[in-house]
């Protein structure tokens, strides 16, 4: 059964793991799967409600603090604890820790986006019970967090306790010892409010630094006759307490709705209750309802279906649906490193979103896709003044980690220096222009977003004999920072420079005086077209004689090559058992680099160079990053190694559910659930959407019986599936349209299905 | 008069600025030139007492803290103050804020070695006296500081109090946004004890981390007869009363007397008790006689005499004399960058010792020199520690930055990655060994530290295509950070591993059994010494065919110019007013580099290769650090430009008098300071030490009419004496000797002038 999730374990590594298995989210708010009860005292946990954006920011601080580092780091934040719901029966409180478990089986329900944790237990004294605990974040109403508990008591209980609290006294969590977890500032949140308005719990908290608040107003209920009720407020929470008798079954519902001044405005308690007011007749069961349509919905355009392998199917329908629990679909936010399953890179955005995750959307949701654009567009402003700050004299540097727009990085080598983002993101768009011609997008945002970006490469590079090179950078692999001509960065430069020239002559023919008041607004001539022009056709793209590969950067071949054979297991990843400069020292690659861009950008490499930078890198690249065996992936089916696309693919589609970086805990690898649905689209069935149109090259990897999936293009529905022998592409809706399968031509027509042979 | 350095302005930049030149200190102990009574309230002060190597460890807090970062950083703190004397004529208390100084007169006498404060003073209300302070530390016994103050009071005065105070309240100073400052962590020593014994003031203190712990004794004495005396013991400090007539004059004097656990044992207070009885019928007078006496001796070694320009002159006795007071002579201290005369660089040793002080005290004080090599020596096992960390198998790295061994800098491309200064450290023992001849040097010291740097080095690099290359370091140019092959680096490491060679064939020769002792210490085997001999002989030296220089590293000469002529002047120093990155990108040079190289080791390269180095990277420094204008004017001389020699010496000698750099206030720059010195000796009197003997090719300025100092050389005094047209050698203590003038071998015999046209 691959629509579900299911664990059991309560050990407490399995615990903090499954945290993060089984969070709950929608894009704005995030749950983690922990206990409404929590744990016992001796485990640790990381107890986390989030919302998308919603952060503080803490001051950087520096050993030696140089010219134009960051002053302050944006964080998201730990907010409001609603999900604490203790049960007592008689003198004894229900934990799975103590008495006796019968039954436990807790469930992330993917078809129907909710989980639930069904409990068979007997206490110490053996009193004896069934609870059903089942939480929801809605996908209709953003700022609902509700849970229902179901009791049924089956041996002699007199009394049934449920204590209800909303709790404002929350902190993050900290681990000073892994870089890749927020150090220090545990406790970001005042409390500003806590109080009961007729029987809805309020708690708001207010940030330290920001002053950005948050509101958690609480309904609960209980579907049995007589019971009796208390509250409690102290300084921080807000209990409800209903006692009830113990022989008879128990539905208890905690509807808990967040809301936040980035979105709400600033009677955010206002606006909660008023949410409050519209749910008040609506039942759990309904919410559920709800729940299944949307995703109904969703699956239907975004469901991959792969016959033969039931491991991973649930694998992609697992990253599918965290994905889409985590993207952000408000202008406010776009999708962290660890969506809202936890706290790791702090909430931040990185390039993550526009190589890994953006395509996903692209091309089964363009109009999720777009909101991660126009989050992008809105901290252009950001960009343009760190590119000022960096000492630029113009062009937008988009900060390498941030949630909405200051360089939230701290370790420069390894961020800031990352300049290639400001080329990712401009990928994204041109990406987006060709999927769906959205010629409004192309004037309200894209225009403008290149000529930045395009502005901010003249003037980091400079002509040398002839040829365009950039110095000073560090490409995708953070093994070897700053270097002089990656080829990654260059390439992608040079799209950049060369579609900022396209774009710019696409205004002008589809709307001249727009481009006359935009080249106003940018004071912007024609002089620098051909800056952009000349920069982008003589870039300088490293190529070595010897290996007939591009060469990572300059240097990346003199270097001696990292013994990885004698290299013990326990020392990866390498990161966190060596110094930079150790790592720098050596070929060795934390992940796909050059490979990446040849897949980005096959069409400025022939094959047979493509196929031996693959060759030479894989010899050197650990995949100490995540966001690299989906790209090896990709590029193995492209150069026709089935059996090793097919292998890379694996470490990709359960890299989660297996735990296999260790570190799932502090939240889900997001670049890496989608780089496994980009191993299967754009590896297995070669999906590319260039200037001439969309094509396809499909090779079904040995294992599976078959693989289908649909794709959004230019206002169309396609569906393709793929056999041993034969793929199927049928249009779904939308106009006739003319795709290429392995570089021949055919049609597609409405109703109709072409078989082509593999 | 240049014996006397004379100030009297009193606005705080000056005031700030004269507390560092005004500054008195012994090497062990150092005091900053502030006014015992203070300042007036609105201006700032860095108030500073400070004993070598005397610290506490700070955490290092880093936004992203990888593997081997550094987490403690030490710290030189500010000590107990024993500065304070208030003095109260009637109901007024004197200040040169208050009333009218009828005159202020500074001075520091280099020739006697302390500081006076000569004034005339009216009160508000029209009382009218002179004050004349006194202050000296010893440098006979190094725990003293002295304070004399002689009081006459020249109208209708009634009552002169005095109030003297041991205050254990310090802290360090701030200023977190100059990266050349310490940022945070200010106060660091708790109060241990406060106490009066008998007429003497007691204060201990201990370090928050270290656990160190200082004690200050002060016994105080007045010399009149009738007096009333009264004293107080609050948490932090004794203060004294002195009340006394106000109709005669008042010699006032303090002694203090600091101690340590570093350097005393743990009875630190007991130890300073019998300083204190020592010196209880040491009168002032009597100290002033000592100390003149230690520099008579000083000066007869290392004085230089100017004829012909008094401001240089004062420049460079200035420097001598600075460089003499913050020098390290016990086994636990180095010299600080600042000296003792402020809190820059946190009291850190760098390569700022090895390359640019010690051979000033080699060829004038050859024990005081070897003193710094021995206590590089007493933290070989931190140095080799520090490899192991930085994923070395063999090998000593030294630390960027230390005071007793653990890596303190924070920022590892600009600290860490510096790797040279392992070989800058082995070419001092390499020089000390050449001038010394001293063979239980080589015994106890220089082998084994050679053998250890030469492994670092066999680790660091690798083989390729027959030539030895060191990827990913930094050299000297902190402009452009983390390259490989660095010109400097790899020519200075080559010198470390071919002298690790001969240390080895020589202590074979001399003591093979002790050879053989150590190489079962460290595990050595004569397969390591082919591996240094095939390292070093093979090392790969960049060289540019165009420009025909050596490039500074791989890429240098690949980047774009940075444009110095349209840099504004407020810019400078870039560093601190551009991101790392942006220096990175460019041409351009915080100081000397390759030109460095090619002083230290000129047989590396032929002359015309030299001089197109110079003349290329000249167009490129910025000279943004003090160590640079100095080996640029050395060069400069040895290339036979007169005038610019010159016109960089001019740059150096007065660098801290005129705080060219804008920072003196923070301490002075010792390594200029040792600098002036190359500038002279190495520069203009064309000083060398090679295996082949002592050489001099000298040319004297056109602006001076003679130029003399003497040289200490294998149990030897020289006497070189330049005039316009004829350098005059002479022999003055020790056995015949033959040195080299302009490539011509002379004779030298005690008692007979040898004259040489220049």
């Amino acid at each position: 059964m691959t629509w579900k999730l299911t664990k059991s374990e309560i050990d407490n590594q399995s615990l903090l793991l499954d945290e993060s298995l089984l969070s709950i989210g929608n894009g704005y708010l995030g749950v983690r799967g922990n206990f409404e009860e929590g744990y016992k005292s001796t485990y640790s946990s990381i107890r986390g409600t989030y919302i998308n954006a919603f952060h503080d920011e803490t001051e950087i601080n520096y050993g030696e603090k140089l010219h134009a580092f960051p002053e302050i780091q944006q964080k998201i934040l730990n907010v409001i604890d609603a999900q604490r719901i203790n049960i007592y029966f008689d003198d004894e409180q229900f934990s799975l820790f103590e008495g006796e478990v019968l039954q436990l089986e807790r469930n992330l329900h993917m078809d129907a986006g909710y989980v639930d944790r069904i409990i068979h237990w007997k206490s110490a004294k053996g009193k004896e019970v069934k609870i059903h605990f089942k939480r929801v974040i809605s996908f209709v109403t953003k700022e609902l967090f509700a849970i229902e508990v179901k009791i049924v008591p089956l041996n002699n209980i007199q009394i049934v306790k449920i204590v209800s609290i909303v709790d404002g006294n929350v902190s993050n969590f900290v681990d000073k010892n892994d870089p890749r977890v927020a150090s220090g500032h545990a406790r970001r949140l005042h409390i500003a409010e806590v109080r009961k308005e007729k029987k809805l719990s309020i708690v708001k908290n207010i940030t330290y630094a920001t002053k950005l608040e948050v509101a958690c107003v609480t309904s609960s209920s209980i579907d049995i006759a007589a019971y009796e009720y208390a509250s409690k407020i102290t300084d921080s929470s807000v209990e409800e307490t209903y006692v009830c008798n113990g022989n008879e079954p128990i539905q208890f519902t905690k509807y808990n709705v967040y809301t936040d001044t980035l979105r709400h405005g600033d009677a955010i308690i206002d606006k909660a209750l008023a949410i409050q007011q519209q749910l008040k007749d609506t039942s759990f069961d309904e919410l559920l309802l709800e729940q299944k349509d949307y995703l109904n919905n969703f699956w239907h355009h975004a469901d991959v279906k792969i016959g033969g392998d039931v491991a991973l199917q649930e694998g992609i329908r697992f990253n599918l649906y965290q994905l889409l629990q985590s993207v952000g679909k408000d202008p406010v936010s776009n999708i962290a490193a660890k969506g809202l399953s936890g706290e790791g890179y702090e909430g931040h955005y990185f390039w993550d979103t526009e190589i890994y995750i953006f395509p996903v959307f692209l091309m089964t949701n363009p109009e999720m896709a777009k909101n991660l654009l126009v989050q992008r567009y809105s901290i252009l402003d950001s960009a343009k003044s760190r590119a000022k700050e960096m000492g630029h004299k113009k062009g937008a540097l988009f900060p390498w980690r941030t949630i909405t727009g200051p360089e939230s990085s701290a370790f420069f080598p390894a961020g800031t220096a990352q300049y290639h983002i400001s080329a990712d993101i401009a990928y994204s768009y041109i990406q987006y222009y060709l999927v769906t011609q959205d010629e409004a997008f192309l004037k309200d945002y894209m225009a403008e977003l290149l000529f930045e970006t395009a502005r901010l490469w003249v003037d980091v590079g400079h002509m040398k004999d002839g040829l365009f090179r950039i110095d000073s950078v560090t490409g995708p692999d953070e093994y070897t920072c700053i270097v002089n001509n990656n080829y990654y960065t260059n390439v992608m430069a040079k799209h950049n420079l060369l579609w900022a020239v396209k774009a710019y002559n696409l205004l002008k023919e589809k709307d001249s005086k727009l481009l006359n008041q935009l080249s106003d607004k940018l004071n912007l001539s024609e002089l620098e077209l051909s800056e952009w022009t000349d920069a982008g056709e003589k870039m300088y793209l490293p190529y070595d004689e010897q290996y007939k590969i591009n060469a990572q950067d300059d240097s990346f071949l003199q270097k001696d090559l990292w013994d990885l054979e004698n290299t013990p297991p326990d020392k990866f990843p390498l990161l966190l058992n060596y110094h930079p400069l150790t790592l720098y020292r050596y070929q060795v690659c934390k992940q796909a680099d050059t490979v990446l861009a040849h897949f980005l950008l096959e069409d400025e490499q022939d094959f047979e160079t493509m196929n031996n930078s693959y060759n030479y890198y894989e010899q050197i690249t650990t995949h100490d990053s995540s966001l690299s065996s989906c790209i090896f992936s990709v590029m193995a089916s492209k150069l026709g190694d089935k059996a090793k696309a097919y292998e890379y693919f694996r470490k990709t589609a359960r890299l989660d559910l297996e735990n296999t970086h260790g570190n799932t805990k502090d939240g889900l690898h997001m670049a890496n659930m989608g780089g496994t649905w980009l191993a299967i689209v754009y590896g297995f069935a070669g999906l590319r959407v260039k200037e001439r149109g969309l094509s396809l090259a499909p090779s079904l990897p040995d294992h599976w019986d078959s693989l289908e999936f649909h794709l959004q293009y230019q206002n169309r529905t396609l569906n393709i599936k793929m056999e041993r022998s034969i793929v199927t592409y049928s249009l779904i809706k939308g106009n006739n349209l003319t795709i290429s399968h392995k570089g021949k031509s055919i049609d597609l027509k409405i109703g109709e299905n072409i078989e082509m042979a593999i």
